[in-house]
């Protein structure tokens, strides 16, 4: 049995921020989010949410319907009030009440520390099952250990002392060796120490590091990669964790045969997948739940956010949102997927082109200049330069239909609730309010009317 | 009583430029902008910039009224002609007909250093000050010396000669700390001794670190950040100039509550202002006198510039100049405020729309394919896909007006000087050319004509 | 006399990929050609390109008209299949019959090496010459040597041994001298002891260097900057050696006068010519046949490819293809050029413009929202915003002429075939079908028919 407690009862002064400082996002998942999700693949059996600062804005958060990543966690999160913050050990001891009698380890996280790989927390569980200890705590050797409480082992990783920064002698401040912040306790152990924990410091806290120097043996388990231990307390570390995790992930892509021509320039939520031989051009950015087939070409400069892209499709200078995209289709420059669009297989979607709640069949052209917007849309149609669907009466939203092989003429106006057969072809400049059954020419423009010597009469 | 001497002469051949030196610019302005506006701050007496290559090309832009930073500045530039570049010293040199008699300290300053702090000159100034010595000079210690001129000091930080770099021996080399090319002198001082420098060396050069040589005791200063002393002389360290610029601009904005989620593909003038909970997205660029208010999220890909931007606004992917932008309103992506727009709160400016000397009143929607020049609309209006006001007669702009809560169809055309109602809606397709008053319904479109069998036709 | 052989028989596994490795590109070209064209610059009498995993690909690639680069190269490329990979050395047995009675040296280079600089090898191929031995190697003194074969050598750079990392007992890992996978042989000796090689190893693999070893003495020579050997076998190579390759074409362009406000940000493929005096913006690309005249400011966020820029133009947030533009034109934001445009001097291409195999005059505006296509247009003309040449009838593409100083109305459709003459106005929302002569105004539109009470019908 393992219960989690994550502590999120902080403020974050130095965010300088309304928002609490756990619902701050990287790669569009909270902090918050991020530590509890990483705690769910090692399936605890608990998950206690220590909350304070701003509690109720926290759990609605986390809450959220919909954002199911976290609201459909098993087991179900409990939420812990710490209304006072009075120190990591303080905190855990609100945590009393809904333990009792809980039988096996608590796992102690913070809300702030986004990047501990699942890994991670498995080896410290491991080793602290291992070892029979009372307590095992996650240290790290740092190169610069500035600002932590410094862990005092012997030989065998027995933890002699923990000391906080402040507190170190000139001497003791040379060990490198860190206190993560991350705990394995035997709960029943823990529980009995908990109460006995003093505030005899500055700070007038209670530390949690007490605990484990009152529960010796101790053990300590060094962390592989310092970065996953990295702590966000100001804007600055916000942007340092995403920058850590953009490298992961691109890494990760490029190890699985995905070309990234600049990767600092782009970013990958950690919800994309991406097949092998994809090329990623500069300044390019792809979030949420995409997913891009082998062979594409996207960027630069280009966002797909919830899409589904075919093999071989490009798209450069663009902005796709929750929509699907067929094979050998080109995208771009300067085309707005905005939503719910469907588009067929080797379409080409050019420039100022923007697609809404729409469907195209394969090998239909949208070049330039156009506006489709609740349509449905045959093969091999072509969209002339300018089409705009006139989707919206003032009231509500009314639906277009082209079937296949039509042909828009440029700057046609097809005037929705309308429907317009396969084969049609529309006039240049026609504005269409009727329906039109198949293989028909409709026009529905003026004839032109020449005046002779214009610029005489205009200089006059 | 303190003057400032910029050194401004020289060509900065290393850059390849037709453009002095010293009129690079980083971050929209100048360097020697940089330099003066910084040696303001210290609220010096007088500000004599030493001029030569090119001089009438530098004064220009330094007087340049459109200009205001430097031009109004109190007090009033006053330029030396150096007409041949015969080193530092000589430079100085020229100064003396222009300061006779003054009595106070001259502190010299480089027109192609721009990044140095007015807190390191104040700093430099008041040990000045306070030790009464003949001259005060800044130092640096820095890893890589190679190419600097070499300060001994005593322990007291008694200067006891400096030696260019090409002059020192073996030994001398390995001294790191270095002459930062910045110097606070008794005038009166140094005035008697300038006369005496000699150009004994290599460059024929008369050196001013010769007077310093001279006015024992002199004095040295240690810099805390060695990256403010860089001098621009080629294109390198022009970016490179500019980079460290930027890190202190974002910095200082993450520090105060501004989230950049990849600040190394961010550039901020020093000039914006940003208040606590925006988010600036990868990619994005403010310029000039822009402000930007709390909750707004900004970019990818965006370009704000002389613009004031409401709560909670969102542009993605848009460029926005010199306009004023309600809160709520959202924009892009691929919008353009082309100038003098003013968009009211709670407005929606959507993809390949462009608006020029125009103002929006509240929740107002273009939301795609529309050109609004010199236009006044009211509040709750909508403007149809592909709406275009022809503002332009081949000769002159002519003003458009729309009513509250009007409505243009798609691909309506508004021939200006034109008047538009409130309530009136304007079908889809039609060119308007007459003014409409309240509460119409306004067609100018012709009906559809339907010739069946073109397909047939068109295939023989 | 002179032949380079070049290893290009690999799979590359860790790309992951169905491309063989050598195909890969950075900056437009791929792996196999950059290496290619660097042993060209030392005018070679014979190239072998040793090709195996999926050869004919490979030798296609090389040989395609369309990329002039390689295909054209003198000598003619000849291909030598190295049917089973068994190592370095066995490919270069492959090489045995080609070269039969060949007297001269034998240059051994890598596909997968991209970066290795003209200067480098003529440095090596003198080296071998004037010292007259059997084999000269370049190696590289690494700070991490790890995974490379170390050379062990005498105070006179005469290799006493080379032994592969794996094979390296801890001290002989001390040695951070590598073997770079370059050679120089002389040719006789080489194909003499050839045939001798072995694959006593774990790898089964005939090496190279065993030849090396066997033809005593052979010479090292030093590389300068080690960042020319870097091999590509996975895709973060890949990223590496195209940030390298950047930062060498970077740093070039800024030392000849060219501002780069961003460098990080920018890529420049090596084809690119870019004059004095011309401004870089951020997120800016250039690339293939583009050159660059003096005074031009590109960007932010255009990518210009395989075109002619004039003095004094600048183009934000556009993207410009084989096109030609003229002297102070001014592009952007999101304007399109997409292939085969001319546009004269002093134009003005506007946003969500989009042109294509079209000429524009001198002082000609397309400043919003236009289409042209097939165009051939005079100076001084004002394309009204909402102009669409409609190019296309469905099954060919057809021309559109438009005279000087005319002007095409906001909205105006052009049904080509059609001509418009001089000093022509057509006006606002007309579809024009028919030719237009010199000094007309034409209109094609509908009156407007005006309908008041909407409001009250339209909420019953």
């Amino acid at each position: 049995m393992v219960a989690v407690a994550i502590l999120a009862a902080g403020r974050g002064t130095r965010m300088k921020s309304t928002l609490p400082k756990v619902l701050h996002q990287i790669g569009g998942r909270s902090l918050i989010e991020r530590a509890i999700l990483g705690s769910l693949e090692i399936s605890p059996n608990r998950v206690l949410v220590i909350v304070g600062y701003q509690a109720e804005q926290v759990k609605t958060a986390l809450l959220d319907p919909n954002r199911s990543l976290v609201s459909n966690s098993l087991p179900k999160l409990e939420f812990v009030e710490q209304t006072e913050q009075l120190g990591t050990g303080h905190a855990i001891q609100q945590v009393l009440p809904h333990l009792e009698g809980f039988q096996g380890d608590l796992l102690v996280l913070n809300g702030d520390v986004p990047l501990l790989r699942p890994q991670t927390l498995q080896r410290l569980i491991q080793t602290h099952k291992q070892h029979q200890h009372a307590a095992t705590i996650l240290t790290a050797q740092l190169s610069d250990p500035q600002g932590y409480g410094r862990v005092f082992c012997n030989g065998q990783n027995i933890v002699q002392q923990i000391i906080e920064d402040r507190d170190c002698s000139a001497a003791q401040k040379q060990n490198r060796r860190v206190n993560a912040g991350v705990y394995c306790f035997r709960w029943q152990d823990l529980a009995n120490v908990l109460p006995q924990l003093q505030a005899n410091n500055d700070q007038k806290e209670y530390y949690l590091t007490d605990a484990v120097n009152l529960l010796q043996p101790a053990m300590a388990v060094d962390i592989e990669d310092e970065q996953e231990i990295l702590g966000v307390n100001d804007r600055e570390q916000l942007a340092t964790a995403y920058e850590i995790l953009q490298r992961r992930i691109k890494s990760y892509w490029m190890s699985a045969g995905v070309t990234l021509i600049d990767p600092a320039s782009v970013t990958i939520d950690d919800t994309v997948k991406i097949q092998p031989d994809v090329v990623i051009e500069p300044q390019t950015h792809l979030r949420g739940q995409t997913a891009i087939a082998s062979g594409c070409r996207i960027g630069p400069g280009s966002l797909i956010e919830n899409s589904q892209i075919g093999e071989n499709v490009t798209a450069m200078y663009s902005v796709v949102s929750n929509s699907i995209v067929g094979a050998e289709t080109q995208i771009g420059p300067y085309a707005h997927l905005r939503g719910q669009v469907e588009v067929g297989a080797a379409c080409r979607i050019g420039n100022f082109v923007e697609l809404k709640n729409t469907k195209l069949g394969a090998e239909t052209k949208a070049a330039h200049l156009s506006y489709l917007g609740d349509a449905t849309i045959g093969e091999q149609v072509n969209i002339g330069c300018g089409t705009i669907t006139a989707n919206y009466d003032g009231v509500k939203k009314h639906p277009t239909k082209i079937g296949d092989r039509s042909k828009t003429g440029a700057d046609s106006v097809l005037v929705a609730p309308i429907a317009i057969g396969q084969d049609v072809n529309i006039a240049a400049g026609s504005t269409i309010t009727e329906d039109v059954p198949d293989d028909c020419l409709v026009i529905a423009r003026s004839r032109q009317v020449v005046k002779p010597g214009w610029r005489l009469k205009s200089k006059e």
